[in-house]
């Protein structure tokens, strides 16, 4: 293949291990972590329970599996259903994984643009009295901060709250997947600690926006967590000498956080941009964090398969979001000039495919 | 208890077994069916194969049993989702059954208020390209009809045939829950056999209007009930001298479809009649079955449930449907009288809490 | 077909109702069970509670759907393991239904020909400490009582009170499949309710040795049977007017009990006239309850199924149970006469088969 | 904590990763894997399947993920059971999870002490025929060599071969739980390849006696691994930057595999040294690999765990393997010297808990 990738936006899970990472993994102590004794790792769960507030957390290979297990916790017991947003991660990007594997059943409500879901149709879907016996047993609301389907917006600490009171008065757990909470906690300038007061569990990513090589964290109390470590075990997320990838993380944790502002000022810078191209529309004021979504309007000529393919051409990596939207993602690792040089390989995509200069299938 | 129960518009299920039918099951000639084979069985499942032109039948314990068993057969490999209402009765009434025993994945698609979804939603819930790493499999759709929490509207077979094309186009399945469809058949004067044509299955209950003291009927192909078969065994479903009960239900299929055009009737008078009490509010044109749902507007003072305890006293038992809505429902064991008699109690009682006549709490 | 058949020896649960069920069956007051309000279901419960000194019962549609729910009951937590003897009827003959639906994890213990299981091997598979990271969680235990594969052997109060007593100090659950319990009871001399005193729950078959036409029961303590009535609607058992099917079973018990003595005693005669034939092989002091299982012995040339379709010619039903045994159940409609009959079809058929007198393929 | 460890022998998953295995890992290319797109680890997946023979590879975090997901994939068919040894690492020391997370059933066979089952015994527990409604359906046999439990025995090509022609003969496929299979082709000096080659799918892990720090690989034909990766998924086991893993597995399989020998030969050593201690009695003619058991006889004073607990203040790691047993496991880290002085304080420490030297109970 002769493409140079240059720019690449399709996700912040693209990130390459920092050189500092790459010393800590040549060097970290490490042990068996099967057998529950690695130091490395213990240090990374530790410091993500202070930081989280939790009591206790524990090193997972993925966002999925963190919120995997999660929710098999909290519904341990058969027959639980559980409240999401039809466009959360959970529901619609991880393989339907809490029904085929958790027998878990989902019921959704839908999320309003800003990510969130109203607080009535919550109520509403909450099964009630509890003992009816043609019900499944509501155990859990979930939510997503920032919730990516809805561009990478920031729940608030008000409305996390709420859902929070909610739960409680229905003896409800609340999970926040919070894959991007330090982007949210960044972005609003809102400790990770109180974004996540109200809820009993969190599933962090620390490969995303933070640039660890692999991994995510659940943070809950001692109790979800020693329920967690035997699920983890069940899955097969069980690691040896995990403490090459937790001393990764850590760095990740210790060096990446203070970096998301200036990924979220360059959302911002690219959104502009886009905006000031005619065939696009991008609502330039719902860019809250790293991501940045933007339609294609006008000419049905293009097609998001067809502007990403053309920008592969020019090392400009994207990700179609839907069948008339296209999403790019920043992360520490794109500069400035990439923005700008992406900037300026879309526009020119969309003038040459619009005006037919370059055909719509290439020789 | 004192009170006399005279009236009972909760559902069409509560119908008692017919003289007719209590003669044939003390004569019926069976065997022992998890052998294999009991005669009158045979008898209904053929019978019920040939009403709605499909290759072969299956006698279970409940409609419930009806739809696990349909959607597990469809979904029988891992990994596997389906598209349905978010009102449908097997999602919102069936236990998340489909979820929490058959490891099954739901994604709903909003109602319409007459029963149907919207076809290019429904397209866009299939999971495309089938093979992406991260999403479950779509292998079915469901559809209702008549469908029960949109008032029991009838779904239209040029709709239906859509739905299957859609199905068709994608590889998919398609079942329909039929739970009423011969009210669907009647009201709509379309044989069954045409209303389900473009079905892969369907699942058909014989003890709502049909009046059958136990059971439903799931349809489809051979091999589709030769699975279904095996599936009923796993789940307990498998009864012996079962005859008893499919000598009833072979009754109920030649002596009561005729009855329900009947039922439709009487729903309408039902909803004319509620129509004319001024704190009901009653969607008269949207009573196209045996079904009957109305709201109460303007005093909040009367609830649904302070209703419904206050009609029992006087022998009519009805359903609160939500936190405003009541749900009643005709059979033909209910008699025009009947439907009369319900209408003055209601009014009656309408009256009484509206003008406080009668506590909140009786005595 | 012209065969007429006369004695069916396949099992118990091959009878037909009696008249009086049939009567009962034609007049029983009957509700809508699954709303909850079946007076005769409810007599039926409140009788076999009474009967097995148990605080509730319920009914399900069959003995495989009783063992499931209650072992998803007591498992209901996820990652639960059970200990059952390798032969038990739920362990080979229900599907896997404990893992394919319940997710339970079955860890087999060797039967002894007696059907009972060592209680140091019992001991000794349970999981401890219950908390390793690698273990499933050990909480139920199984017995069958009669055992069918080990002959209908009757498990005794003591071991029962023993195992009872192993569970008790581990923690541990203790289930009985009593499918047979009334023939152990009749057999031993020993009440039902002190031959499951130590069990938590049981399973008790109807439709077997008892005559009903359809189900089973299960007992066990009061919260125990709230989520058994609760998962019997999720797998849809959850059964209309089934009063029909209850005032039966209530027959079967009030009249049949009694019958099951007479079943035994035909059983020793079986067991000893099929000892004065030389091809085949019987422990006479192993037939304890209604069955009797012989060894063909000698002559490769008669195979289990091959004898059985002799037999079949003559109207004389039968099953093989493995490569070299038949299977044959007493129950109350197979009188002393048919007892002879059988065995002289039994003593020409070995015989004719042996000389090769009847071809093995019939023309 | 003072005590300072010198020789681990818990297990073989407890070496660190060496100074060529840290190198790489700071240096190693790595992309999103998760996209499907890292170099190194395809580079690892494509050498492990040429040297299984296999169409295709898969990185997993670990074996109980490796087999977990190669039984998930060949019993993809719900109502699915499998046939593997009573005392297989899948039944006993994976929380059960091919039943509560798979949903699949398993049938358990003797281990003989050599780790093979009875080719009859096998034969004899597949479900015939297969369409009994009432039965599981058979779908695969699984082996495990070395076999752990039984002395780290290797199985002979002979005998795989012998059940993969079983398995052909019925239909079934045959899996290999080979953790160690490169302890089994050195020790009986045959390729790995051939080995395997009646096996549609083997797990073989990375970070036991090969000493990577993380992760298994399964391997087997194209369609099944494009299953498997898709399952990985759901299950939460796809890796971002996994590259800095699977270099380091790379070194692990490139630098150990021929160190294995010398394992073994230390493992006699060993062996050989705890059959000259009296109250200890060692079968030295079972080791075959890496593993030595031995019992304590004699004196019912010293327990396992009492051992173990006495060798740790020596530094001396070991592991409980019954109640009456001891498991030591050899590896690369450990030296000749080391093995010396694990003698010399398990003869100690007999000595002085048998005398009493030593109290029960330390202050």
């Amino acid at each position: 293949m002769v493409t140079r990738t240059v720019v690449d936006l399709r996700s912040d899970t693209v990130t390459k291990p920092s050189e500092a990472m790459r010393a800590v993994m040549a060097t970290a102590e490490v042990e068996d972590e099967v057998l529950g004794f690695d130091p490395t790792t213990h240090l990374l769960e530790s410091e993500m329970a202070k930081v989280t507030g939790k009591e206790a957390a524990l090193f997972v290979p993925s966002g999925t599996m963190g919120n995997l297990i999660s929710i098999m916790v909290h519904c341990e017991i058969r027959g639980s259903e559980i409240i999401l947003g039809h466009d959360s991660h959970i529901h619609v990007y991880e393989n339907g994984g809490i029904s085929t594997i958790g027998g878990v059943h989902p019921r959704t409500i839908k999320n309003n643009p800003d990510g969130t879901m109203d607080l009535r149709a919550i109520e509403a879907a909450i099964r009630q009295p509890a003992d009816v016996v043609y019900y499944p047993t509501t155990r859990l609301i979930c939510l997503e901060n920032t919730h990516a389907n809805c561009g990478g917006r920031c729940i608030s600490v008000e409305y996390t709250d709420k859902v929070g009171e909610l739960a409680k008065k229905h003896g409800l757990k609340l999970h926040i997947d919070g894959a991007r909470i330090f982007n949210a906690s960044v972005a609003m300038g809102i400790p990770v600690h109180r974004l996540v007061e109200s809820a009993d569990s969190v599933s962090i990513c620390l490969s995303k926006g933070l640039g660890a090589p692999v991994g995510s964290i659940i943070v809950g109390s001692e109790s979800f967590i020693a329920k967690a470590r035997r699920l983890r075990k069940t899955l097969g997320g069980g690691m040896r000498q995990v403490g090459v990838l937790t001393a990764a993380a850590y760095v990740a944790l210790r060096d990446n956080v203070s970096k998301l502002e200036d990924d979220h000022r360059k959302a911002k810078i690219l959104a502009d941009g886009l905006s000031q191209i005619k065939q696009l529309s991008v609502d330039t004021t719902s860019v809250e964090s790293n991501m940045v979504f933007f339609d294609i309007i006008g000419s049905s000529a293009i097609s998001p398969e067809r502007l990403c393919e053309v920008l592969e051409k020019h090392g400009v990596l994207a990700m179609p979001a839907s069948s008339t939207s296209v999403r790019l993602v920043l992360h520490y690792q794109i500069s400035e000039t990439d923005v700008q040089y992406a900037l300026t390989c879309i526009k020119q995509a969309v003038h040459q495919i619009s005006n037919g200069v370059m055909p719509k299938q290439d020789a």
